[in-house]
């Protein structure tokens, strides 16, 4: 059975020349380590969507989050300060449009939703977005008699356009 | 003040094309009649997302959807039963990347955390992906002293991959 | 010569099928009225670049806006009403890259400064963007010995990371 | 938090194949003397931005700006001379559209706005462009109660088009 | 006659960046051990495509599968299981449109009866997908008197859209 | 529930202008007389993917298809004639990559099988393709406990590459 | 022989959608007068290349062309003014890369010579570009005893980077 | 001042992977030579444009050119002839659309008066293209009292299409 | 048998809005007259794919060839006169890639052995090209015990690179 | 004179990572013998065009071009047989449109004749295509008092659509 066994998220080697060399730093570490975004996201106190962004360099990782992160994989923390040094450039992993069979479904719910998402915002809450920087998400998993479901939670500031 | 006010959602003519003529037909009796996705919601029973989709020809209408919008809308039942025959041929209503701003941040959280979201997914449910056609997503309105927040939950059906 | 010489913009008929009706109804009433933004600017206490990007479909009229055009182009305002009713579908304007030379232009800079841009900015104000929707932007023509420059100035709200 | 913490920008190493083998030697440089563009600018005389440019290979160093880089930075001078040498060869560091959300935002506000900059810029200049190259540029940082505010000016000299 | 001679498929050296590293790995012993596909699929007991398909990395191996690679290709097992650890990070190996010609025929059985495998689909089916997820497939050799005859069987359960 | 509820496929307006004329005609005499493609298919002794793709353009009628279609849909033989008189055009109906759900289904199964199908039948057949041309497909429904599976099949004449 | 036989260059159908209602206008005219556009430019005093892109709207006419051609097309000048008021919307009328073969063969010299063009630029002029803008061109043909040849002129301002 | 200071054309690091090795040899012992390309084509007997062609694999060397070069750069002869043996494989410097400044310039007069050349040219030699084969091109420089202009000439035989 | 049945080409009306006017006129009267192109290559003393070529507006009709063609397909003369004035807009009927079967198998051709063509044609003509202007093609039919062959034939003049 | 003088094809390096390694091999031999297509052609037995496409990795070698191919070039046979194992992986060589001048001429054919040869190939053969697989396909060359001709000839099995 290809089930939730206990495998760890690695890095495949094909995606190394999108990713900036502090993702192969931290994923060997995990790897070694044998540990979950799970158990990172505990010991950062973060959402473990937010590790896993911090792992593939989309998010930043404060002062804090390093000596964490050094503590829990044994990596040097200077090594650590300097390649997660600056600031992240993000965007580059993806393929346009996605081609992994995971992503795409994600894709493809704003492909097929994403005028019904925006009208009901609209008449929700008026002319504007909604921010994918002050934002937050988060994964969870319900199980019923169907088998499991997955629940993506999106959470973004409205930004209304400024009248000028 | 550009905020949300009591201004209903209709449809561009620049979108026209793209769109089964029952949008046309829909969209106009919208707003004839002047309703929200929310009040047309309460009348069918569904989520305001889809029955958004369902105007924009995304989401299919169950003979009892067409009997509801058909006397919601002062639409003959046998004309909105003939252009909502056959089934919905979705996808089409959007540019690769999106354009507008509201939809392209949608995207955008694709873009940069699908792999984040793929890593911990794969972690806690295995090697599969989360349905996007036995899915549910519905739009949430949170206020707080910083503003507005939108909250928009995707509820999708875990798949593993067949081992064959 | 091809200066400055009280010529008005106008509609171009192979933009039309780009745009919202309203804009078709606007332009003409301008062109009627023999109007620059400028004056339509006064009018509505709204920047030159914010009525023009209100004309294209690209930004949303108040009710006093409808108001103002309505008595300053001889729209009747219900029509007007009707026609700017809805939320702007933005973005649609454009070829990627634009193929326009002066808009080309603009997208060079982008292209060319973009990341020097974004490593000032963080530098500035930390791992974030500027906002283009709490955001507002102006022309102005300065004249020296040289000749005549365009300024345009972008001003835009900066948004911080979330952390989650 | 992760505001303007000091922390300066540095070269992620997934950029480097776009760029030409200055840009190395001088982000490593920038890194090892923990300088900004700010500290760096002051030196040289020039605008922040032209600076960034100068490290991405965007922009042209004059022998004054080798000789102060130089001495800043502690790189030998002729090493310096050598891999500035020649002309720089612009406009390849960035994906098209732009994937990285800041650089984005600056695309989106051309996307959006182009036909309505134009508008403006031919009433006011007449048949033209704002030039890219007769040009500057400049980032200014406002704060008030709302937070903080980037300013971006863009100033270029209006060339109208030749009559033949 | 290049015909079936027992030539066994390997893998090309330009394909390799964009394959995991377990992909050459397997392929080499393959090459070694001089096995066809069919002799993998008998010791694994699986199909002869979903064996190819793990070699190439978009198909997941389980502990089971790793044991009896390991034995038939003589790769010390523990190698194995560190190279196809993690999830397969699927679709990648393609061009779009594909170019290889014998991919492009399946691709074009796509392209040209696409609506028509959906017309019918929907008919017997109602609105949904064929899932690519739940879902095997298998090669099949017919030969008659005019030739041999390749059979491709795609079997995937059927997924309704959930009404929401 | 949106199940198999003898709803007929019909022809969505959007897609109109990618088709020959005949499309309407064929696809409006359905309707009218509310015929599936199996009743279609029956009556004119084909597949009815085959039947499907002839309406869509994308298949040959002969003399006595023209016939048939001309009784059962009560189509004037001589229009039936001259609309589809000519050879096909074929390959315009669909986006790439598809944007459709189920049709991307199918070219997701191309795209990550793509590789190992080429693999299994090389190694099966030689050097060659498999023919899209002297070629035909079929859709099966079985259903079990777990629900209903649709079995595709795809049966093609093996072509080996001339030696020359 | 199809040579330079009096054959007077006229608007294809196919190219109208892409242009401005003025080109219609003046076109016909051309056509109905059987005008060359040496002629056209003789009574405008303008470059043939310059009649021709105000042909195809990617160049403004003055007041005083606008009489001109009011005068020699018999075009009630009213109109053309109508037509031709506003701004130029430039770049439109090409695919890329361009398909038409004569037009190829430029794009092909810019592919094939665009670096070394750069390169003596670069050494002759500096740090800058060619103007497109401050710009004028003309066609010439010479004769030999090999045939004929055309000689295309291309002028342009050298504008060097400014410095800031 | 970034004006013509004697500096000359080298090769930038991140274009070399899409040129010859030969183009790394010349370019080099250009630069420790500290040769213009006015200063090779004086050598050479050729215009400088075809130098620099020469010198990025764009056009072919002959047996005295490469005696030339050898001499002048110091290059040993057989090193050179084994380097540029064979023939030369253009087209692939360039981006589509290029996103060089100075070469997009070159690009956007194709994009702007590409139909025009094509009507004047049609006009003046029948039906037919200017071979870009049969074909010089040079680059003069022109100086009056508003600054440097640059002259591009393009001379090519006009071919006439083949009557079959 | 869906064989060379005496069936026509005629024009598909999804294929319109890419062609000249010229082409709907040529079209429908070969239906009405129901004349092969090899009949009315016979009349015109050209070969048949120059013919069709004619028709598709992708060749020119020389003075003679319109007077063959109104007296063959009885359309008044100065109306094919007026229809085929001005100059062919070559190459607008081709998707990129091709899309319908039997074009792709011809480009499939150029793209897997367009570097050997160049490969054979350089060591047989020397640096240059083979000529698409100065050429000619036709179609012919072999027939043996395996089956038809068609034959296509391209000949074209061979243009060696000028030295300059 | 850039004519053809006994300068053979080589081995571009920049193309090379999209050529298995069995290209660089092959082609290196050939440099160092100094042989022709047409001198590997006869020892082969073969086609000079198919022998190329054998060096470029589009066409397969049979044990006895193995054994032929070793003798030629002093290659160890065992290391041809292992480079040239497995299948060709064809169709990567090549830009989309092609930019090499040479190969876009024969690609610039397809484009402009497409649908003139479907006509043609339809009305001689019927519903099908040319096989691009059961095909094979020479260079001739014909001087005449004009200069050279190059000639390809393509000959491909007709494929008649199956009915199904």
């Amino acid at each position: 059975m290809s089930g939730p066994d206990k495998t760890i998220a690695t890095l495949r080697s094909d995606l190394v020349p999108r990713l900036p060399s502090s993702a192969v730093t931290l994923f060997e570490a995990k790897k070694q380590k044998n540990l979950t975004f799970e158990a990172i996201a505990k010991k950062l106190g973060r959402e473990e969507v937010a590790c896993a962004a911090l792992f593939y360099g989309q998010a930043r990782a404060s002062p804090e989050d390093i000596k964490n992160l050094s503590e829990l994989l044994d990596i040097p923390q200077d090594r650590l300060e300097s390649e997660l040094s600056g600031w992240p450039d993000r965007g580059h992993t993806l393929d346009l449009p996605p081609k992994e069979p995971l992503i795409y479904r994600l894709f493809e719910i704003v492909q097929n939703y994403g005028y019904a998402y925006k009208a009901v915002l609209n008449e929700k809450f008026g002319d504007g977005i909604m921010s994918a920087i002050t934002f937050s998400t988060k994964i969870e998993k319900e199980t019923d008699e169907k088998g499991d479901w997955a629940v993506i939670t999106l959470r973004g500031k409205w930004l209304p356009y400024s009248r000028f």
